[in-house]
């Protein structure tokens, strides 16, 4: 049997590691999932004015405190993308790529994804268009598959696809130096449109088509109703009350996820705020046995 | 004609400053109420390792780079306490000791009281028992008034409700030097309990007792229900959603003030959220004129 955590934090922005700093101090046995990068959208502000105590910063510069926080508190993050997320009642079973995790609580903390849907994402979707290529993969065995990566992370996903797959087409929404296994085609243009008839049949690019069985978008954050099922979502956030509790007994969540404004202090608040109700949980369900 | 402000915001806490920053950032014309000293409970704190960002620093050092963040952008605080705010329709008039100012939306992140009533305070107030002393002085013309000081703001209350009693005492619940003038006796002693008949007619201390016809108990915060009235309270904390909206139109509020987990960060990220929303509310009224 895995050890089971006290609490699963899901998300390495402020969000998330806010959460991580009060976990920490309380003496909870937790872990952190995300990227040492710690968030994209973090390190894309040119200058940040209104973080209380730093003025003046660019985003990279809050990002380096923010690690430097992290370090002298001896947290690590746990660099695993997690699917999906399941209740089990006495816990959460966190499935990543090849592993699962068991944890008592769970801290959504995954921001929110501000790239428009690419025409046909959403009427495909379930019919050849996923957003968890691992997932999926057994059902593309020898077929053609296209993964669309918003980040490095999605190229570790195209890796482990591509044992599986026929045919694998790579398409990079970011420029860096890409590490991709030989068998991977790597195409640098815009997709434009997926289409099909009952399922995806074809990926239009701006310059090039492909013909594919399925397209994998893989972006910084899965929508969270695909993440935890039956979890409680109100106009495309997840519903909390004000001491960050989801539907789910055991579930919070912090930060863009939960609604606007889209903000790192606020993100940091309600990660903070968060974490002491897990905290609160698990005392209650303790003094319950 | 006083000058009506967009918004003003009562308080200079984290909740308060973090308002402030965003209140600027969007050129909203603003005022802030508190002290220069930002909050006695920020200076309190022996350490803080959960304002993410800063690791290992006191309360007075996180206090000293807030100090330099407001001055970086130029917000200065007013330093008068507002003892009444009066939602007026189209506006609010808050009220300070001697001066009246308005404005079209309010942020309150007065912070809350931590200390413990005195025996009587709650049985006598409105009966002799009073929390802003200036405004009720003239009630106490002639009389024996007593001025119970948490904090060194109240030595000028005490000051000007000196010019209207008979005879004043004041008790001062810190230790510093105290600037007061010569007709106010100066008693270092404990308050234990305040007695009287229909009305307060003594106080009991440690090692002595006063005759006296009234007891004003200065505070850090008074508490909210009696700063504005009407203000909806839910077990002693402003009621608010999630985007920090209280049951008054243009009235917002964040921090300790609006409920628990009492914490710097979850204020400041309050703060962030009610300065948009009050931000938000102007647009609409301004759309609808
Ligand atoms: C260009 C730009 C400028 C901005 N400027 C400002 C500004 O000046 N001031 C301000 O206050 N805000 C600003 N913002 C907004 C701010 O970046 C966000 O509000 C903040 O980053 C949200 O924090 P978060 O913790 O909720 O999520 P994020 O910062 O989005 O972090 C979420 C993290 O979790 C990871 N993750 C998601 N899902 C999973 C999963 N299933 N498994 C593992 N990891 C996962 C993601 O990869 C990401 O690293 C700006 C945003 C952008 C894009
Ligand atoms: C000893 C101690 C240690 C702490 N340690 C930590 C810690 O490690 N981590 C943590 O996160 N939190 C800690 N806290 C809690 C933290 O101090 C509070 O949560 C935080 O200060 C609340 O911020 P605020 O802006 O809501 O209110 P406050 O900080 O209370 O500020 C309110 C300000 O508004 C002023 N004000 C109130 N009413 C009026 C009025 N009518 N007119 C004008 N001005 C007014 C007050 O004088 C005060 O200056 C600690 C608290 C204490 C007492």
């Amino acid at each position: 049997m895995s050890e089971r955590y006290d609490i699963a934090i899901v998300g390495s922005g402020p969000a998330g590691l806010s959460a991580a700093l009060n976990a920490k101090i309380r003496n909870k046995k937790f872990i952190i999932f995300g990227n040492n990068n710690l968030s994209n959208k973090l390190a894309k502000a040119p200058k940040v004015n209104n973080y209380l105590g730093f003025y003046g910063l660019t985003g990279e510069g809050i990002k380096e405190r923010f690690q430097e926080h992290i370090k002298a508190m001896d947290i690590a993050i746990t660099e695993e993308r997690i699917n999906n997320i399941y209740a089990m009642g006495e816990y959460f079973a966190l499935m990543a790529n090849d592993k699962t995790f068991e944890a008592k609580s769970i801290i959504l903390a995954t921001g929110i994804e501000y790239t428009k849907p690419i025409e046909g994402e959403e009427k495909y979707l379930g019919r050849g268009v996923g957003y968890c290529a691992t997932c999926d993969a057994p059902l593309y065995k020898g077929k053609t598959v296209t993964i669309i990566g918003y980040n490095k992370e999605a190229e570790a996903e195209a890796n482990y696809v591509s044992e599986l797959a026929g045919e694998i087409y790579y398409i990079p929404m970011y420029k860096d130096k890409y590490n991709l296994r030989d068998n991977i085609k790597l195409i640098e243009d815009k997709p434009k449109e997926i289409i099909g008839e009952n399922k995806v049949n074809k990926l239009i690019l701006k310059d090039s088509e492909i013909l594919t069985d399925a397209v994998f978008i893989l972006k910084d954050s899965i929508s969270p109703g695909q993440l935890v099922p039956g979890l409680k979502i109100e106009e495309n956030h997840i519903a909390v009350d004000r001491l960050m509790k989801t539907n789910l007994p055991g579930c919070f969540a912090a930060g863009d996820c939960v609604g606007r404004p889209y903000q790192y202090i606020k993100s940091a608040g309600e990660g903070n705020i968060a974490a002491l109700s897990a905290v609160q949980y698990l005392d209650s369900i303790n003094k319950n046995k």
